[in-house]
């Protein structure tokens, strides 16, 4: 059997393949995800999104559980705001999802958001592809959800869960507040923390700000994710939001909104991927860098011939 | 004068109105940048790196009245993990340098992570272009250090300052690890705080264990940047490591390496912002979306017909 039926058929190997090969640049990967690209769009993603410190792999964790219950098969993207460097960081807390480790139904990814050049948001499109034409019900992206690469990577799910806890501090707030455009649902972890009902207002407050351009009225949950409080709660939270948008007259527009992000990341990552290599293989590349380095030629100079080339004509 | 000329004679507002037609995407805006990039290359780029709450703005601010003591002209590049919905996080933080507002020889500029897709990166290269051919001696980059896009600029830094403060959560500190990488001098600020003592030991504990791959030795300063306790000791710490790069043998090894990720954070964001300006000027762009959207399209293949266009030959 090849890679793309294996994937199909939920051999667990083969996808792991896929996704290691994906890593590499293998160009033959992107050949057999485009032929599985037909058989994505089954998914339901849910994005996790907050600031740093605030459980969000422990939520995640929570909800791996609450979601295997209802028999759906579960894979997770979680952007590692860390680099190679720190493996044993990332380990640390990976570890916690470790009790699905064995559920075959359950396929975790970590990407980290440092490497080559470029690729995050590709990568990401790229796993959750995969995970979708692999058969997982629900995908869950898990973002620190600052930097703009996240914040696009989020506008991908289906439903977004902006996480935050109570007492962080006035930067926080400010994260908060620019991903609150994002967020369907609303979520305040460690509620038996110190200033848990300040938080709770503070959100209410914004909450009631912010202008309503859809019907969907954002809940706000307070949960507890390291004792499994509210969990349920949440969970039937994320059903009504899918509820909601399935049910939604504009659906189709917003599945094509979806559709155009991931377009555009694939698109930027492969690009400047190909135009990078093209420079290279011509040997172009130190002669360039040494003229931009000295200031006889300009980066701006050197995108706009590669620009030109784009100007041809082709049809897709 | 025309707008180059007034820049290079250090006209404020010719600075600022370059900087807002970039920001609109104006191509005459990109003809003049290219005019300027011969004149840059003189200002020393110093990085300011850590998570949200750490304190920043505030060390920034401790910064910008340093070198301004000295006689030096600073710019500032803050990128504010916010939205324009957050308009007025962004304010409240910012108002803490407004006391450089008067300032003619200070220019501080607010970058969003949010907002049109793609170009963070290159509108922080742009900026420091335009700081740079506008005569500043000293350009501070302030950035949270999580996401991509930030750290690929963070290396474009001749020195780049890592900030952690005690008592953050565990995620934090896996950033923390994640950037440490990126680090020429650590700071912990707040360190009249609880816990300072075992953030040291932490910190201290990792640098040693790092790999040395040159004989700079990072340092570690503890600061109280509200206060402004430790800052002296902190700005020489930044001057020893500038001296210790302009010496170094590999100097212009170094320097290219950053030329290297400014081209390529150039590249990245100008080629796609004209791939997709051309798929939406030949109309092509609602249907190849809504053809990915009912999966009888898919993404890689789109981005593979734009890649055959760039694969004609053409010199630089």
């Amino acid at each position: 059997m090849n890679i793309k039926d294996a994937i199909l058929a939920g051999n667990v190997r083969a996808a792991a393949k896929l996704m290691r090969r994906l890593d590499d640049r293998d160009e033959s990967a992107i050949a057999i995800l485009k032929e599985l690209y037909a058989h994505t769009g089954r998914a339901y993603i849910l994005g996790i999104t907050g600031p740093p410190g605030a459980g969000k792999s422990t939520l995640v964790d929570c909800l791996i559980s609450s979601f295997r219950k209802k028999g759906l098969r579960v894979g997770v993207v979680a952007i590692d705001p860390t680099s190679p460097f720190s493996g044993g960081a990332i380990l640390g807390d990976r570890l916690r999802m470790m009790q699905h480790a064995n559920d075959p139904y359950v396929f975790i990814r970590s990407l980290a958001t440092r490497g080559a050049m470029g690729g995050l948001s590709r990568s990401t499109v790229d796993v959750i592809s995969v995970l979708d034409a692999f058969g997982k019900d629900i995908i869950i992206i898990e973002t620190v959800g600052v930097g703009q690469d996240e914040v696009e990577i989020a506008r991908i799910a289906h439903t977004s869960v902006v996480m935050t806890v109570p007492g962080l501090g006035d930067d926080i707030q400010a994260i908060k507040a620019g991903i609150m455009e994002i967020a369907d649902i609303y979520v305040i972890n460690k509620a038996d923390r110190d200033g848990a009902n300040k938080t709770l207002m503070d959100i209410r407050l914004m909450l009631e700000m912010k202008e309503h351009d859809s019907d969907w009225q954002i809940p706000l949950y307070l949960v507890e994710a390291s004792r499994g409080k509210g969990i349920d709660e949440l969970v039937a939270g994320i059903e009504a939001h899918r509820e909601y948008l399935f049910h939604h007259p504009n659906f189709r527009d917003i599945l094509a909104e979806k559709a155009r992000i991931q377009l555009a990341e694939v698109i930027k990552a492969r690009l400047f991927e190909a135009a990078w290599q093209d420079l290279q293989q011509q040997g172009q590349l130190p002669r360039i860098i040494e003229q931009i380095s000295q200031r006889t030629l300009d980066p701006y100079s050197v995108a706009d011939a590669l620009i030109l080339r784009l100007k041809g004509q082709s049809s897709i």
